[in-house]
């Protein structure tokens, strides 16, 4: 894979020191955060400077070992409690993002095996190839279902911005484009935030991929034109069903799909296979402020705003995972590793 | 029909006196522009402070009323010739707006039948007289196809602002409301432009009726919260099959309707019917500047801005036009007096 086949880096962790891609400024700047202080990743996390869940839980983890590294390692009681008390404030920064707990209680877990800088700095690390590995395995599955001279539809940001790298949605088309498959994809601008426009478009761009930005609502017209082969989104849980719940607007995109037959796929790292939640019904959907719609305009109009929506099982061709392609009923092994 | 159940009208006309709402300035500021000239009308045509085509078309005869109030009258080769110069400086306002040289045509014609003042302001009153008719015949006649309780979505803005008064696709919904009905209804923001956050919520709003401004992707979530029972939305152009042209998203709304068997009406004037294009495949669509889409943020990316999109005719349940519900094949008494 060339290198520049891939956009800049969320993460970067060089001989111990962090760095984090400041994504408020995309796609205008490209300018990386200095992280020498659990303050610093503190702030970096609640202003979402990094976001997505895997990005931030790497973050984590690389902020503890910068932090850590001026503690003296003799005293294991000392160093346990000063990376607990670290963990504890960066927690807090996001309290409903999952990876962050995750890559702490990580950390903290090596810290009981063994109290110094090089275990939990090697911990890190692991939590880092480890995402690595998964996305690669995602692209590396989900290349082999894009044909050459594919139109590909995307909505949101599932990529490299808000992983370790390659992200998931967007691993397959990184990978097919490193291998020389000719690709256009058509990047959903993803209202309210504009995640598409100011995330996907960039960083599929920024990687040397034939990228055209569109409104959400004229995603239909060039799938009815023929440009469109197929769809991938990524997704923040999937049910035990098979039911899909990502960002508003992937219901959408998916019953267009079925209407135009175009294949539907969803990528996920096979943690992301919620086993203890039957269907999609089961899941509560966050509502956010209005104020994401409405803007600086007159704010007195009624409002809704669900960041999220729920697609069936039946509407999804095939969940592109890191342990190959499946359809549910899911099997055994996946779902038993997974959650 | 109770006054206060319909918004600030978008065009005034009062004793000879011209007043235009000025649209540019919605949703936070309702305020009429005094038009006494010509070239003051010219400039609210060119901005869009009056905007829709039949309220351009409505606009442009009384300011050319306006304009002549002042000629001597006793010399009809004159009165022609300043009415036609007039006439021509209005109507490149807007090159391409139909209805703007048609009203202007329609005047002139009358000045040939007749050169004095009571004529031509007799014939712009008829022009905005039998656009009232059309939009409370399309009301009454849709009026019947919605529920009492019910959801209504629509899409951008075929509402009062953009005609005489009522609308098209939202005369039902003022009918219905002043007529007691209770309804819902879910109003589409339409990007890239917003005319449904900005115009449409606002109008339907203005009028007492319950509204509900939602991101354009969010529709199939309400949809399949069973929150929505029917849409209506209006259309720029119906070619002889029934294909639809209409606003970038339209052809989404109506696949979403099928896949949840939710009716899918849309709203038109007869004169709306287009019998001498045989199929929405032969109609240019207009492709708009990319920075509709991308604002201020770095335009560097590849962006691609229909402004409007073809609904294959067999996605439409019914057609509400003001002279009755229809279905292709359409009627020849419709067709043979439309065009």
């Amino acid at each position: 894979m060339r290198d520049h086949s891939l956009p800049p880096a969320a993460v970067l962790w060089q001989n111990g020191r962090l760095r984090l891609l400041d994504q408020r400024r995309l796609p205008e700047k490209v300018a990386y955060l200095d992280i020498g202080t659990v303050e610093a990743a503190h702030e970096a996390i609640r202003t979402l400077a990094v976001r997505g869940a895997p990005a931030i839980g790497i973050a984590a983890a690389y902020a503890l070992v910068v932090a850590m590294t001026a503690e003296p390692e003799p005293d294991a009681a000392r160093f346990r409690s000063v990376l607990t008390e670290h963990a504890r404030h960066l927690e807090s920064a996001r309290p409903t993002a999952v990876n962050l707990a995750w890559a702490c209680a990580r950390l903290l877990a090596a810290a009981e095996r063994s109290a110094d800088l090089s275990t939990i700095w090697a911990e890190a690390e692991a939590i880092h190839a480890e995402d690595r590995r998964i996305c690669r395995a995602i692209g590396n599955h989900g290349q082999a279902l894009i044909p050459e001279n594919a139109g590909v539809l995307t909505h949101c940001n599932a990529g490299s911005l808000a992983v370790s790298e390659l992200g998931t949605a967007t691993a397959p088309l990184y990978l097919g484009h490193a291998a020389g498959k000719r690709l256009r994809v058509f990047v959903d601008e993803t209202r309210p935030l504009l995640q598409g426009a100011r995330l996907t478009a960039w960083e599929l761009g920024a990687a040397g991929i034939d990228v055209t930005l569109i409104c959400d609502s004229a995603a239909a017209t060039f799938m009815a034109a023929g440009e469109i082969d197929l769809a991938i989104v990524g997704t923040d849980r999937v049910t035990a069903n098979g039911d899909v719940v990502n960002k508003i607007g992937t219901l959408g995109v998916a019953v267009l799909c079925r209407h135009f037959d175009i294949p539907f796929y969803v990528a996920l790292p096979s943690s992301t296979f919620d086993p203890d939640t039957a269907t999609g019904a089961q899941v509560p959907i966050e509502e956010r402020d209005p104020a994401e719609v409405l803007g600086d305009r007159a704010a007195d109009v009624p409002t809704r705003n669900p960041a999220f929506d729920v697609t069936p099982a039946h509407l999804v061709t095939a969940f592109i995972t890191d342990r190959g392609i499946v359809r549910p009923p899911f099997p055994e092994t996946l779902v038993s590793l997974s959650g």
